[in-house]
């Protein structure tokens, strides 16, 4: 326990920059907010541990990036707009003043580059590692979130972006493989939130890629009560990402959709400069996903922090 | 890392039926809810870890309702009426099952008693302690959140309960201090949400006291621009208690609260069963805390987490 002081100083110095209308400068016992009229609210929360979700000597701005990200990423899966969020962080009393400036540094960034502000949280001591939590607060027309169970056979499959590059940025981070100019790491370091593109009337259904395609395609077949075809050949991935990253890597944070047919033009408009690319189809029967071209990866595919 | 199989078998078990309307079964990437038609949002996020904020083996079910209720007390300070919360678990990858159904009875006992559901959350894995982190959604009446800036010179000072019992009960919960009927333990366990107490119009300003009563007036004459004083004859306290305690014990969450001295009579009615007890006053003056009748702990009293 250092005085009391030094938190409230910290939060002063560090945290309160942050704050967004209703956040009352961190001053209160809570945020006070309007939602927003005709909207409904959408509501995430994801928790992320040193030496689980991110490396204990990752910069600090870019794992209050990553933290803000992931969030980010599930307000995309459910075609939200970004409003907020609320942020608890627990530390070894040894932490300097650096660490939360460089935290808060990276939260600025972001914040900014998002469109959201903090309204609320925490700081504690912890004698572990770096645990963060954070919640967001997106919002939607009303029944206009999209949801992991509408996706209907006949559904094309798209995924943004390129698969396998955060889980084989994880190995580059770790020294274990070749990375020369770092953009492996850095798609570890700094996923990428495809804000904008999954739209309800254009997609069926949709969720972020976090625990591995398969196995998240296969959620989505659970949620919708139909089965998926994935073809190994059609996956977008760089020559340098082993099939079985693209497959079953997990930390991709790009979006899976299932896309009726005709949309496929109007999806391609929506996602603009980023790149969407068509993976498999959906198709009658009890929930599976077949892969097309390749062995399925042991187990299924798929990877748990848990 | 266990298998994923495993980690979505247990929010299955456990905290499935926790969710509310909007969780979506905890299946989505976020929750969706329409916000309560013509009502502010108020949001609060406290963490929770072991061995800092709980014993290490304190029941899984108390520290549960610990985790809830700490936040509670905040929509409380506000004015505000519980709707639901989000929460991440951390714990080790040993945590048997047992410990979760234990956590999710806490958290469904104290659902029911306070009537908010869970909304959405995230379970990890981690190499420390258990670390929880909780953040909680209410609503109140359009600017009718009670702030702490609001106290008034000539306001009376008026706190619920009794202080000083969260701080005996830690010593009490460890063995230090003898507990014959652990009532002092149960205390620091289950602190009291004193929910719909206070009230816009009724208390000017409102705080819960979880850092030690002298250092939170002291935020209330911070946030208000004016004085207080405490008589520490009239702190309401057990004769076990000592004075110290009751003035800078952490864990009390208790509300303290400025009262115009006409609404004396209405607080006292607001309160119901409830004790509230007038400990002293709001006075012109830079903002500063005067004990009377006793000496101010050594710094000025108050505790901290960090």
């Amino acid at each position: 326990m250092t005085a009391p002081a030094e938190e409230f100083a910290r939060i002063a110095r560090h945290f309160r920059p942050l704050a967004g209308a209703g956040a009352l400068d961190l001053l209160d016992d809570a945020a006070v907010i309007a939602p927003p009229p005709g909207r409904e609210l959408v509501l995430a929360a994801d928790a992320m541990v040193a030496g689980v979700h991110f490396l204990p000597d990752d910069p600090p701005d870019l794992v209050a990036r990553k933290l803000l990200r992931c969030n980010l990423s599930d307000l995309a899966a459910m075609a939200a707009v970004p409003l907020g969020y609320l942020l608890t962080v627990s530390v070894p009393r040894s932490t300097p003043d650096a660490w939360f400036a460089a935290f808060a540094a990276g939260l600025a960034q972001d914040q900014a580059a998002f469109g959201l502000a903090l309204l609320g949280g925490d700081t504690t001591a912890t004698p572990g590692p770096v645990s963060l939590s954070l919640t967001i607060l997106g919002s939607v027309a009303p029944g206009c979130a999209v949801r992991r169970s509408g996706a209907r056979p006949g559904d094309l499959l798209f995924v943004t972006g390129r698969l396998g590059e955060g889980a084989l940025g994880l190995r580059a981070a770790r020294g274990e493989v070749a990375d020369p100019d770092g953009y492996f790491a850095d798609r570890y370091h700094l996923p990428q939130p495809r804000l904008g593109i999954a739209r309800h009337g254009l997609v069926s259904a949709a969720l972020d890629v976090s625990d591995g395609l398969v196995q998240d395609v296969g959620h989505l077949c659970r949620a919708s009560g139909c089965a998926a075809e994935i073809d190994a050949a059609l996956l977008p991935r760089l020559p340098a990402v082993p099939l079985a990253l693209a497959l079953a890597g997990g930390d991709d944070y790009e979006l899976a959709m299932a896309v009726p047919p005709g949309n496929v033009a109007a999806l391609g408009a929506a996602a603009g400069a980023v790149m969407v690319t068509r993976i498999g189809r959906f198709h009658a029967g009890p929930p599976a996903v077949t892969l097309l071209g390749a062995a399925l990866p042991p187990g299924g595919g798929g990877w748990s922090h848990l």
